[in-house]
């Protein structure tokens, strides 16, 4: 089941896509007079007896009179306001971790920084160029885990039972404001940088997250093509390393790192200009893509 | 004017210190049947105009039925649940960057980590000692800065308008997970590890905040002694570099940083257990008080 938040009408509202089809849950729900939470966060939230209401209303007699074409809605991120900031796994991906420094920067324990929710765009969303405070705008193709079960102290054997889900995220980093402040948060953080989406697919349908090709391409150009079997830290070690002694909860959001590929890891580096447009493919999850703006 | 969350019979409210007494807002405006809001960050959003809302609630008849001394509510953190993690200023005082590493560790751009939501807790919470993660927990005693006003690119010399009041936060920390995942959020986050309070106090009644004696004491003996006139960069410079580009947004909270004295700057080091009692307290602010337990 592929999760979504669009607008239709200036009306928000969460549904799922089925056979290219947006089905407009909130709606469908008003109709029937039925309760239903009106965000993702809420529905992720419930557990999995979300599913059961879903099915009902798709379902029902009145379904096909709110199910839309794609191209009759405006997606936003799945989550559009996140309840805290998004987690992000540092240098997770050996190659990547060498073309920003060197060797000597694979990390030995998991790195962990955090993008503000300020951050956060949807698919087809314009990410502003910042040109008053950045020169080194970059891209990060990454695999997003959602979180759909609450824990702490989460053990690897259970920890892929609390993911509900995953998206792809475009960690978008000002490199000079990264480097500057030495912790990451401010050159990671700018208003637009968190560009996620098109929509969050349910876990049961990617059977291998740690098997998935990630190809980043600007302007139609191969940037970044790697594979999630990469990965330093698996998923199961992500979420035992941010639970102990710190609560995840069902909606956190965790951008699991990106692949070698970047920017500044071009000889000499390219960084984002105006007009720039950035499609990141994840296999099994689909493509999020977004142009920056002046 | 001092804000405070707090619960008395099982009923969380929002109110105003006044005479060593507790005015409980929230219930003082049901029974007077008037809408206000359930919680400080929707009160301070609503601007100046909150200020005549409480002005009429705690001059009408039935106030005192709703006055309650200190002793007969429990504090909860002003904030108990941040819209987004804790800004924190890294290294702001001279010789607390100095007594973490050396002189070359006094910060020439400003640095900003992050602290969970979840790691929030109020005046009087234990604080987990965390002993199967951390075996270096420290204290950090900070004034904190409550946004009252949502800006971006906000100016130096605007930068004060956009302030709503003031708060004190230790800034627990496990220095070992700090060390080791090199980017400070985990090192910073664990459940409990962000007391904050008594109460917020309105930036009217702090007409100097640059000139603010701290002192935390651990057990009754001194450790820090320092005063906010010693910050590196002062609050315009903070407001103003985190809102470059980064929305600020009324209810952020920013921790300033912390002065020299902490127990990883002692000699041997002397980090935090259970039944140590920090206490900080802030000249015109309070004294936050909290114990860690097993």
């Amino acid at each position: 089941m592929k999760w979504v938040t669009a607008v239709r009408n200036n009306k928000t509202f969460i549904g799922i896509v089925k056979e290219e089809k947006v089905i407009n849950l909130t709606a469908l729900a008003e109709s029937r007079d039925v309760k239903f939470p009106s965000t993702l966060i809420e529905a992720i939230s419930l557990g999995e007896s979300v599913f059961g209401q879903v099915e009902t209303l798709i379902h029902s007699d009145s379904a096909e009179n709110h199910t839309y074409e794609l191209n009759e809605i405006q997606l936003k991120a799945p989550i559009p306001r996140p309840g805290k900031n998004v987690f992000c796994i540092g240098k997770n991906y050996r190659d990547h971790a060498i073309e920003m420094g060197s060797e000597a920067d694979i990390p030995e324990d998991i790195m962990v920084f955090s993008k503000a929710p300020t951050s956060v765009v949807g698919h087809g969303d314009g990410i502003p160029n910042h040109s008053s405070v950045t020169s080194q705008l970059d891209y990060e193709g990454e695999l997003a885990i959602i979180i759909g079960k609450t824990g702490t102290g989460i053990k690897k054997e259970e920890a892929m039972d609390h993911v509900f889900g995953y998206t792809i995220i475009n960690d978008i980093t000002a490199r000079d404001l990264q480097q500057k402040h030495k912790q990451f948060l401010l050159g990671k953080s700018l208003n637009g940088t968190c560009p996620m989406g098109p929509w969050i697919v349910h876990h049961s349908e990617v059977p291998n997250p740690e098997n998935l090709s990630i190809v980043t391409k600007v302007n139609g150009e191969v940037r970044q093509n790697g594979n999630t079997s990469d990965f330093i830290f698996d998923i199961p070690t992500m979420i035992t390393e941010l639970s102990k002694g710190m609560t995840l909860e069902a909606g956190d959001i965790i951008a699991t790192g990106t692949p070698a590929g970047v920017g500044k890891g071009m000889k000499p580096p390219v960084f984002l200009k105006p007009r720039d447009v950035i499609e990141i493919t994840i296999e099994g999850i689909g493509t999020l893509r977004n142009e920056i703006v002046e």
